[in-house]
């Protein structure tokens, strides 16, 4: 079951001077902004919350992975919208059984939360992740 | 002060499709779907529920609102980001004290509520909207 929106992500070139635009436009205090390096997807991602969900701004760690890409081709701009579930695995399996198409198998994302990605060509050419919550953040 | 994001909106060229896929991948019913029209901004927009926000599906009405220009240009895909909040003068007062730059006056948007958008150059290349609740919606 889709429970919540987890967060939106945001590519951006200047990890700093993102999270000092995003916590004035939110008007938050910077110890509220949570940050994690996921060497796996080659990014530094800063979790700003609001409400129930949160901003995540991502930084490119080298060139070569997907934040890089996209910031290359697109310039910085939104990158996809996380889905909180209680069960990735079954979300995954009855979206599928409706024609969208995952990424990939369940991976371990920032703070080591079970996610997977979907292809955007289903869903209005925006990137939906399916996250799980329950791990450490 | 902001509360919550209120809607994340996505530009799509067909509206009844893009909410069966939506409601889909969101696993949620059509009847929770409510729909406006806004003549001012020459778009369809269909509001989905999920957890303390929404997604806005926005299709345009005609050849020449910001959306069809959207679409023409970029296709499908993610349009701005909304932020809920009790007072948008003031809000908008805060953030250009910051020196973000609002693109003209709160006007009425969906549903007669308050709303003001925000240029994108100052904001990761993402339209930000503040939206004030208060009006039917």
């Amino acid at each position: 079951m889709i429970e919540r929106i987890e967060h939106i992500a945001i590519a951006v070139e200047h990890l700093d001077s993102a999270i000092d635009t995003w916590i004035s436009l939110l008007g938050c205090d910077r110890s509220a902004v949570t940050i994690h390096e996921v060497p796996s997807e080659k990014v530094r991602a800063a979790f700003i919350p609001v409400g129930q969900t949160k901003i995540e701004l991502l930084e490119p760690l080298g060139d070569d992975g997907p934040i890089a890409k996209f910031l290359s081709k697109s310039g910085e701009g939104m990158h996809h919208i996380a889905l909180s579930t209680d069960g990735v695995e079954a979300e995954t399996e009855r979206v599928t059984a409706l024609g969208l198409k995952p990424l990939g198998e369940p991976s371990a994302g920032a703070g080591g939360k079970k996610i997977v990605f979907l292809h955007p060509r289903q869903t209005s050419r925006v990137l939906v992740e399916f996250v799980e919550p329950g791990a450490a953040h």
